[in-house]
């Protein structure tokens, strides 16, 4: 049903040669018929990025009311989800200037996620060598591509998905989660390829995920949301290093 | 008006340290007091922001018929263009599956942007050595921003924005051209601190530009754009080296 991690690549020529390029093509997500959303993505697991970004979106809330059907030819994903409505407007899209801050974007996830509590620890070092673990297929032979990989806090990857957007590898990693009725992720470390801004912090909150650890660097507004919600964020995971930059009580 | 590079960053404190993080905020784009868009960007510029993004999405035509007012406080920017009206559903929204796939997205550019003809020829170390070029004051401080700079042929930095979204620092710097008049780029050279998604082509051609180039990988659709568009597109400039994806013959 998924396209094989071959499809993720293609070749080009280029300077007289032949390479591999990451392919992106639009997808375009309906809830109940209704387009939601289109979103540039490399094809693979799309099911679960329809799901995962209705439930990061807050449009669906549960695993369960979330079926699908699809038409891959078409790039269209229709997620069938009894009682669920596209939004009026899309998140953010206000007649007036209400929730267009910080503040605003901050209390629009509390609406939709629960603070995170408890979950486990994990050794700083451990923590910083989690990129090390994530596993590219498609990244090796393209350089295109970023991941998101889901780990336990003994450093075991469980799940890794790439694609040409960040949040769309977020999405598919959450989605498979959600389809598989293990959201929310209490146990588990998400770690990301690249940096870290305020929407993978949204989609890891949501997620329920205790700790989210990204090669790059925070945005202001990613350290504020993961401290408003009780997420420990890490950034700059690299060389054997990592900075924490809020609730360092789960690393040791 | 706007914001000094100071306030794209912001201190935290992490690990019992203070730390410069980059600064993300929403900003809401009007159109003739219509809601159009939200997008997360870092402060500054957003002006040439709205007015970049306006004409990249092929809402505005030109710059004469833009002018702007704003309430930053609030985080909104209103574009005021005689004529133009909001798109009645967002670039891509579509209640059929037509359009939504790479021929669709090609199609849909080709309407907004004419092929790109002509423009300098550049050579090929320099082109290579344009992302060293970069100044990033506020990424030195951060390491969370991305960035776009506009060069002549002779490879002379005449404009960087830095943005934590990439999207955004293109627009601005297009923008800023829009309000000059200096739009079509027809003698410029565009260059990206990352990768090269399809996204960020559509807005070089739209903006006449006939060379891009990144640090990183470029898409699929990316490049199959540039090969229709007439746009040189080069990818993966670093140590001296570059690839020459599409339209070589202004490269020497």
């Amino acid at each position: 049903m998924d396209p094989s991690a071959a499809s993720m690549s293609k070749a080009v020529e280029r300077d007289g040669e032949t390479d591999e390029v990451a392919v992106e093509l639009p997808l375009e997500i309906r809830l109940n018929g209704e387009p939601v959303a289109v979103t540039m993505r490399t094809p693979g697991h799309d099911f679960e990025l329809a799901a995962g970004f209705l439930f990061g979106e807050g449009i669906v809330d549960a695993a369960p009311e979330v079926t699908l059907s699809e038409d891959l030819a078409a790039n269209v994903v229709d997620v069938r989800a009894a009682g669920a409505t596209p939004p009026a407007a899309r998140r953010f899209y206000t007649t007036s200037s209400c929730g267009i801050c910080g503040k605003g974007a901050l209390e629009e996830v509390e609406a939709i996620a629960p603070r995170v509590e408890g979950g486990p620890s994990i050794e700083r070092a451990l923590l910083a060598a989690l990129p090390d673990r994530l596993r590219q297929p498609a990244f090796e032979r393209t350089g295109g591509l970023h991941a998101t990989g889901r780990f336990d806090a003994t450093g075991k990857l469980q799940l890794v998905r790439e694609d040409v957007g960040r949040h769309n590898a977020m999405d598919k990693v959450v989605g498979r989660a959600l389809l598989d009725g293990s959201v929310p992720l209490a146990d588990s470390v998400l770690c990301v390829s690249g940096r870290l801004a305020f929407e993978l912090v949204q989609k890891a909150v949501r997620a329920g995920a205790p700790l989210l650890v990204g090669v790059g660097a925070p945005t202001s507004l990613a350290v504020e949301l993961a401290d408003d919600r009780g997420l420990t964020l890490a950034g700059f995971a690299r060389e054997g290093r990592v900075n924490v930059y809020t609730h360092p009580g789960r690393i040791r």
